[in-house]
């Protein structure tokens, strides 16, 4: 049966995109927007797709979340996991809950611990996202194109369908998939990019050269460093909650540089060559965003 | 005296946005465009803006430069150096030689060792371009809002001045600047970011997750990686001829990255936030590419 009542907890950009989106695609849906700032609900309160407001109730309280049939926790990860041990008290037999959390691990065994038998976890994460955040960047069409992880725990297979079904319907594609290999993926396609991205502009917009070294950034730079806007709490929670595979990659990418280091240092160009042109047969087999329209994390 | 004949040798990405920009914005220019390869001279002796053939002349050999009094080199940097050899015998007293190449000591040391005396030659690197090259990727207003740094030898200021006000004509911002200051400041912007590239493309891409790496590939990975779709010879030049700025900018990157894997190992949340704290600060304070359009490299 698909879900009636959704109760999205946190208003951000992906909280506030998910109810576009399920206003757009489930107009019968009943939504419940949840958010601690005043500010926020008031803008929620304007939101409307075609005429029709998106949310049919606003709250500050995660009690609000009382009655839906599926809580979608839409909070950095660290909130998550707070949220689950409120929702633990709250939350009816046969509700079932998810979250967009970044990293998977740390939640799941959270909402293993502290749910009751009878609710439902799937931990959830869309691939989707920017470094610009809140409310007022949410947008329709977000999570089209989009790979949404799902892991499953046992015996929620049947709530993880109703909920595979759902995102299917937003026009993102459910990938199920177990936490620790979410975890380790992540951390090379996002983590990774994430601490490379902010590396960057703190040792070349660090650097002695000061206001010399903007006028010659151009669109290497630029790109390469987008993500580094992004929001200093989200990440170190990311960082933090998917430590030893953040770590891992660190270390492979480590590794990679120094044999970039020696063979620049000795100027070896065979070598070099060799290097460069791996990565552009790599870089050449990506899909264009044409094909995955997916943003960033 | 402005420039009546420009000779452009090298007719890929950066030689043909030049001869584009030049018939739009000096209509009077004669423009000799020199390839080696016959199919991208017939591809030059295609191109037209309203109605009128950009190219007046086109040939294979560095010969038909001899009577142009400006000579354009837009080929890898290591090519630049073979052909400023061959110039030195054939430009006559007073022709401006100048150059695109991303790296400049290299190429102003040997201006300096070969070029006779009565030609000048303005080191040049417009901060434009793409991972995409060749003449099929050429596109007017390729250089419109860019950096166009110039190194000066002295006695070549009033050449210099010249020029300046041609690129000045085509909507770029000419920098007059030493050589070793813009060695040492495309290794921070433009070379550095290059390595980390493809460095991060061997890694991710390279992972024994295999296929299931790329459905979890959003923005921020794309973006980090999208230069390294770039051509590998052209990089290896770039790096080998500007090895010492090259290396240096790579270590501050170790040095830096080590910094943030002792913050993830020890789960430093403090530490953490503050690199990324730190670099969103810095990266907030680039002039998005509205206000400086320039593309890469």
């Amino acid at each position: 049966m698909p879900f009636q009542h959704t109760a999205i907890v946190g208003l951000g950009l992906l909280g506030g995109s998910l109810a576009l989106d399920l206003r757009a695609h489930v107009p019968e849906m009943r939504i419940t927007g949840i958010a601690r700032r005043e500010a926020t609900r008031v803008e929620a309160q304007g939101l409307a797709i075609d005429g029709r407001p998106v949310f049919t109730a606003l709250a500050a309280e995660l009690d609000a979340a009382r009655e839906a049939d599926l809580i979608v926790l839409c909070t950095p990860v660290q909130t998550i996991i707070a949220q689950l041990a409120v929702l633990a008290t709250i939350a009816a037999p046969g509700t079932v809950i998810t979250d967009v959390g970044s990293t998977k691990r740390t939640v799941m065994n959270a909402a293993a611990t502290v749910l009751p038998q009878g609710t439902f976890f799937i931990g959830g994460h869309p691939m989707a996202g920017s470094e610009k955040t809140g409310l007022s960047q949410a947008r329709r069409d977000l999570y089209r194109g989009a790979t949404w992880a799902l892991c499953v725990p046992p015996g929620a297979e049947e709530a993880a369908a109703r909920l595979a079904a759902l995102v299917t319907t937003l026009g993102a594609r459910p990938l199920t998939l177990d936490a620790d290999s979410h975890d380790a993926l992540v951390a090379l396609t996002s983590h990774l990019p994430h601490v490379l991205a902010a590396a960057l502009a703190n040792v070349t917009l660090g650097s002695t050269y000061d206001d010399l070294v903007l006028p010659f950034i151009a669109g290497g730079f630029r790109d390469g460093t987008r993500v580094a806007a992004g929001s200093p709490e989200m990440w170190r929670d990311i960082l933090l909650t998917n430590r030893d595979q953040a770590l891992r990659a660190l270390q492979a990418l480590q590794t990679e540089l120094e044999g970039w280091r020696v063979a620049i240092q000795g100027g070896d160009a065979a070598l070099l060559e060799a290097l460069l042109t791996a990565a552009k047969v790599r870089r050449d087999h990506v899909p264009s965003p044409a094909v995955a329209l997916a943003s960033d994390e």
